[in-house]
């Protein structure tokens, strides 16, 4: 297989695995546990979380572990509307269903609630401008992803984060496509909530956590016994943490040196496939900032052929499904049409992808669109 | 360490952790993406699914997976309410935080919302008598422990979820305690919706799932990319997952045998420190149906001291915070002062408890009230 789609899974680091292992049958014990090998699970917990605050540029008590990405979404944003008196929400075209989902539920339940979505150019990023300009007074939250998981595109979060702030408007982050791709500071971001996800960056699936800033008032959105600052109750799943603790400092040492390789690897990519195809394939949004190990081509025909006639390629293309997934949505938002969107795929590069295995897969799609 | 204290949390089991380890870093892919790889990922998570239902005795589509026991409990209860006309709701005193958790924030949200609570008998037992003469005609849900953590005392659920059925009215049940301690049937159980928590029976810590009984509508509490019936989004914690099936498996195939063996070990431990103090504990609720691994001890003094003088030993005694937590709130419902609740210890054992441990923790908390 040549998987090259790394933005929708990657697999555990060797290291992370390598990590977790002693808690799952030796250091067993949860922290509240009355015991010195509880207490040392406990020093353990902290020190993942103190991990993960070093990626991110922030005090370890701003981290909150979740169970993923999408809770740590919801959390973030049903615990910061659940403390907030209704009113108007800004959100981006482009972002993830959990994102969406919590949103789209509120006016339903108090219709003083308002959701509304800030367009986006074809360039696949949001004008600050353009958001500044729909901030209303009773604006209560913006919600603008770090990347676009689909077209790649790093977003403004900290210009729209500055003009939110000067009115006093809160601003959450969904970079679970950011982390470990690219280095994020949460300072420089100035979001007030980030949410990241441990499988998007060879941690472990069934993790995830949430920046909040020092003093940010979050409601919970589920109850039990007290953990994480009062935000998220249940046993902690210790390996979880510890591997997304592992899985931070992987990505706080290498990102920035992965970053360049994955950026040549995937222009390799791009060129070794034009060189093969009658007429090159468009790469969207090629001109604005972007994650380096993502790539959406517009190709001459149906981009789902790939999947019969290349069947150890693993990489992304629009579902047929309905209501529209993050992929066609994205690019929808970018103002592609339905057919166009039907001949685009999406290729995201990983650690692990090889110089070969981009050669072989750009001579594969070629060949499938020769056939 | 001599670990008396799997009520709390268990090691997780060899042939789980094996089962496990494929779906970190070589079958990493996800049920959604479009690949063969990933399709047997998602027959693999179906056959988990199938693992638990046939320990649970219901049809695998009835099996919700969630983040673990906190989860499935507030999902259950938030989820069924949020379909549901505000109304009245039955609790008993024995329960988990995190099911009343849910339930304490519902009149401060919507004051229609009325929670009540089951007294419990001094033997530990919630009487189904008692529970149907404070049933009202706008009574929404009875929440029933399946077994008590502290004293071990087995729920009639059934009795009390058919009273409750005559007049239309949901049953939740937290089994977390019972799953892979007894033999448990949700058909038999008659509840409407049961949890189940991973880590309780030697599976994976952020692991668990949920029986919701086919046809019963529920509400989501976090919302994403549709998974698990529309019930549950994010990506799946696939080993989690795995593992769950794979702890359900092996509860189901050593469930009964280990029963036998656990009781015998839990009498001859409480023999074996009956005739080495001067004065003999108290089991208490010795008379009611228990947990086979379980039993809590009223003992002559303060019974934390065995914290210090016996620290190879782990096991469980009150803890002076505030709120009180589960292990007071339990003795306190079957009626134990506080002074009698400062001198009481849970001890819970597991598979992996020996002879000659029990005999050892006899002695070493007999010496703990001798000096």
């Amino acid at each position: 297989m040549i998987y090259l789609d790394f933005n929708r899974t990657t697999p555990l680091a060797p290291s992370v695995l390598e990590a977790m292992q002693p808690y799952w049958s030796t250091h067993y014990m949860l922290p509240g546990q009355e015991h010195a090998h509880a207490h040392a699970v406990g020093e353990a917990l902290e020190g993942a979380r103190e991990s993960i605050a070093a990626m991110a540029g922030c005090e370890s008590f701003e981290i909150v572990f979740t169970s993923g990405g999408t809770e740590a979404n919801n959390l973030a944003i049903l615990g910061l509307l659940g403390a907030a008196e209704p009113g108007h929400v800004l959100v981006s075209q482009l972002e993830h269903e959990s994102v969406l989902g919590p949103l789209s539920g509120l006016p339903r339940r108090d219709p003083r609630w308002t959701i509304e979505t800030i367009p986006c150019a074809p360039s696949g990023i949001i004008s600050p401008l353009k958001v500044e300009a729909m901030l209303r007074a009773d604006t209560r939250l913006v919600c603008l992803q770090g990347a676009n998981a689909i077209v790649g595109t790093i977003q403004p979060v900290r210009e729209v984060a500055d003009r939110c702030h000067n009115r006093g408007i809160c601003v959450h982050c969904d970079a679970t496509q950011m982390f470990g791709k690219v280095p994020v500071d949460v300072k420089h971001l100035r979001a007030d909530t980030v949410a990241i996800s441990g499988h998007k960056f060879y941690g472990p699936k069934g993790s995830g956590a949430i920046y909040v800033r020092r003093g940010l008032q979050l409601d919970p959105i589920t109850f039990g016994e007290p953990r994480e600052m009062g935000l998220r109750p249940g046993a902690e799943n210790i390996p979880g943490c510890i591997g997304l603790g592992a899985a931070a400092s992987l990505a706080e040492r290498y990102c920035v040196e992965a970053n360049d390789q994955l950026a040549e690897l995937r222009d390799h990519f791009v060129d070794h496939l034009s060189e093969q195809l009658p007429t090159p394939p468009l790469v969207l949004c090629e001109a604005s900032p972007r994650l380096p190990n993502t790539v959406a081509l517009e190709l001459p025909g149906d981009a789902r052929r790939i999947h019969d006639s290349a069947r150890e390629l693993a990489l992304a293309t629009a579902q047929a499904h309905s209501p529209p997934d993050e992929f066609t949505r994205s690019l929808r938002a970018i103002g592609r049409s339905d057919s166009q969107i039907g001949r685009t795929l999406r290729v995201s590069l990983g650690w692990t992808t090889s110089n070969e295995q981009v050669e072989r897969a750009a001579s594969l799609i070629a060949e499938a669109f020769d056939s």
